[in-house]
């Protein structure tokens, strides 16, 4: 092991516990366990790899939850999404009796909040310059979705869709994004 | 701001230090620009968030590369993937000449061995004793995939299809992965 | 409006009061507001009318989580899902670190435990006799599937993925579940 | 059992009684017979259950043929389709004639009024507010889906397709709802 | 025109006249309005045209209800497709309480009788000798599919499931068939 | 047998006799050998069935080339499509060198002139007052697309794409539907 | 431009002469017309450029057109694709009276012979020693499939389904290449 | 053999030892080994072939990697795609913190380029006229796709997305193309 590998493993041990997550760089992570006897190895040195930062599963759903609790305040059904700065999606909840059209809608509007880094009820504006925008697949360019950031870069967004109003959702979602930070 | 929250943010500023590598933590990350007036904010404490470590796209062409490389040494026509832990495709290469079959398998290929951390060709064993395992979605359980890991966990895959038989196909994909150790 | 019509009408009333639920039938349930002019109003005779049951989100969300919490214990990364009996999908958790099979895996073993009322474990048995069933789309005949049952008939289940057997799957399924009677 | 779980138990008996309708709660409502060993058990406490309305299927058939027969009175040759308020397809009738595009387009319609709660033809106002409804999945913003309600609230929408004008798709999918009330 | 045009014109019309069906041969026979100025006509010869047979969609819904009759009087859940000869469905009834599997079970049951011209139980030895039929798209080799002839060719199918058994559904799809000949 | 099905079997076979199609009705029509000996027969009452008309596939074929020498003569890559009434695809040309693009089009501009009975170009005044009927699936409102007719319902069409414009697109389709006629 | 591209140039334009053919490579190939200011040129350096052989369509019509009247000499009905090396399906004829199932499975076949280069009932060996090959997206291992060589090497592939015997089907299919020869 | 075969055979040997490129044209080029006794050949009259070009792997890789390596000289995070001339996808690199939209964007681009061989940002115009262009399936009328020419006609597009702007995507879009020149 080159000297720049040991560096890299001690940095990515120290932030692992400073953060206290353990994320996928733990040993054993793999789900099923490996049949490791062919399994080729590569701790690869430092300048191949790279991190990113996800919220916690625990995190993505205290945020969905507590935008689904905003919406029950306000009498609202709906559904909540949470997906990560990949667009995958961590958490879904289906509201009780939120319309069908919304676990979709807000799939779609956490994916677009999180590429575009933005409230997709700011994404309006940019819109209505660009309109073919709204041809990329997974979005959906309706009120309703906000991001989560980490230095200002965008790690995740929180989509809620089945209020009344587009306001509304956001509303909802910006509550589920405000949790993170109480 | 709370004081975990300031330990959070040295903490990963120094793990991005400390690696080179930027990734999505970095201010500006965001592809388009961001409306950010109305953006939530979530500088989240750090029990919310986790790390999660990947290949630069740098580090997977090179991979990609020198798997496609090594087949053409033998006069083999393959394509050749790169997923990520999450099962995003990073890299595909088309070979020339490659069967029109080989572009889905190198991906599938690649997604099952990132996803049970082994090389696809020690999956069998498991198969035959729990043969609904190939039902899964995304996966296909020929030789070819091999995983990339970092400290023992997957961090990706690189698939490899085409080539007469899947050794061959499997030992490309792990001149693939011993590129990143070079 | 005839007797019988009624008579639903305070039968429907009385059941949401003495569940404490409120669900689709509720004043105002549809999510977006109506645009009431021309709806055509159908409070029919209760004739044409059923009831399901459903899980309230609060107490999917809960077997959910108690499932991820479940394999959390032992150190295993799993996924986590809840689908109704129509197939619907309620709860969507991904584990930190499960490998990116584990979703849709989760979603698919909760769908067939809902669809057979049975945990997918005890299923085996039907597959050998009838192993075509496995072709059902939708379906994934692999353990980790537990039905969520109310008066003996399935009215969810909670699917869980990614650990290292589909033993440990399902045991956390089956805590899921479990959580519904604490 | 505890107490609580005693009176729900009582509570959804009565309800079904009154209704005189069964559902999915009632004993041995799972369509395969279950292989019950190790079913896990969960009839839960009452704070964890919900019901839902639909109709029942020879209601939605009854709703599906008065649009169908509607249509042929005036001529016209349509598809029709009932969905219920998750979205569930209950019925489709793909009628004698009736072009290759009614299909898939009167399930659309029938899925978007469940959604909004009101016809179709009444939403042509809220897409010329927010356009991009019309990208939300499974939706069709034309005139021919009508919803059925119980108490106000939307428990299934009828959707028909085909005649030379949406007013024309709506009157018939009306037809169909006011059929219930017969 | 031709004499040989002429004679189709007449004979189309004494056909369609016998059998009391109009069909798509009909005047404005198309769903929505022709905008007819520059339409290219084409009452071709007869050397180009074919006819084929269907059910109307009055007996295949008579077919479908008649099997969800069969399967309520044994008191099973079951759902039922009729799909016609080109492999398009024409209805489907989804049963209460029917699992959410039954659906597409039933619907693909029924492509794969009438694509075989056989009930599908009748398939299980050709399976054995040739597995990989069961991979063609659509089909699902499972009892429950009945086809529906006339004068020995298919012309439509019945499919059924839900319900514990295959051969239980089978009974009923045929029952559905057995209707239309009552 | 009653009387009734006695004269339909007999006017059906008038009709395959006079026109000298055989299509779906005839004996042995299903492609593989069927196993009879379950086989539930429905030679049903004539109230039942319905005849559709169709191309040969011959004449298919013939269009199709015609639409595609019409634009070789003018220097033009294209390809070419026929869809029957029922939206079932027919024939697919995929032209020298005509774009990536063109095989799709091709194939959804014959379905919308199928479906709405009109040449595409023809349709644009009916999108202009009703613009979301091209979000029903399936559809491209495009020139390009022209419907085949027999005693003026639609029975067929024939679609092209690739050209510079739409409008050379529809003069190709058009000189397949004449060929028809030739 | 240098000497090796001038090279390429004439060696490019040699090729197209003495074949006869003119495919993508010709001034003015694409079908719309192009935008030109802005585009980027790229008559690049003959090391990036590769050459793949394709039947044209005239002779992918005439193969698939002989495969169909092959079956329709003995009196079977099938349906027919051809599939160039890449996987793009170039012609597909829908035989009068073929099974539904047909269109998709002759295009199946007809991928996997092109893949293997070997006619598909060759395949089954292979098959034998590794079943899962089967799961690789596209492929149909069902005799049928007949590969179109040139030199060697596969260029195309013809596909038929819909016949009673698997056999009788790739009789037809290699009737299609033999026609390329006659 | 005809002579007119010899010559082509002659001609293609030609082409290829000129151009350095083997293709699908060389011997053995079939991926898997091929089962040859029962394969049919065809070494087909040269009426029957026609030569399309390709990038190399080699030169569709360079490319891509240039259009990556432009933005990130700029500090921009993007994904790249080059698709051939068919739409076949022969090369894709997701950039490092790339937005999750940026990956089908890029390919879409690419497609669209090659499809009208012109940058996607001169294609405005042509929307302008027909807006129902962007309806065609695989297209994204966005600014960043620049087709690879071959003597005028395209051969192939670099598409990238994720930048600020599209004017960006596609300055590094023609980065990547212009590579190929150097």
């Amino acid at each position: 092991m080159t000297k720049s590998k040991k560096l890299l493993a001690a940095t990515v041990g120290a932030a692992v516990l400073a953060t206290g997550a353990i994320g996928a760089v733990a040993a054993n992570a793999a789900g099923p366990a490996a049949d490791a006897k062919t399994t080729v190895k590569a701790d690869a040195a430092n300048r191949n790899l790279t991190q990113s930062t996800h919220l916690t599963i625990a995190a993505a759903t205290k945020a969905a939850q507590s935008a689904l609790d905003a919406a029950a305040k306000e009498g609202q059904k709906v559904s909540v999404a949470v997906v990560d700065r990949d667009g995958n999606t961590v958490v879904t909840l289906r509201g009780d009796g939120a319309g069908p059209q919304s676990s979709s809608s807000a799939e779609k509007k956490a994916f677009t909040a999180v590429s575009w880094n933005a409230p997709t009820s700011a994404l309006m504006g940019r819109l209505s310059k660009t309109p073919n925008l709204k041809d990329i697949p997974g979005t959906l360019f309706l009120p309703g979705g906000a991001p989560v950031q980490a230095k200002g870069a965008p790690i995740a967004a929180v989509g809620v869709a089945g209020a009344p109003s587009g306001d509304l959702d956001e509303k909802f979602a910006q509550a589920g994004v405000a949790a993170l930070n109480g």
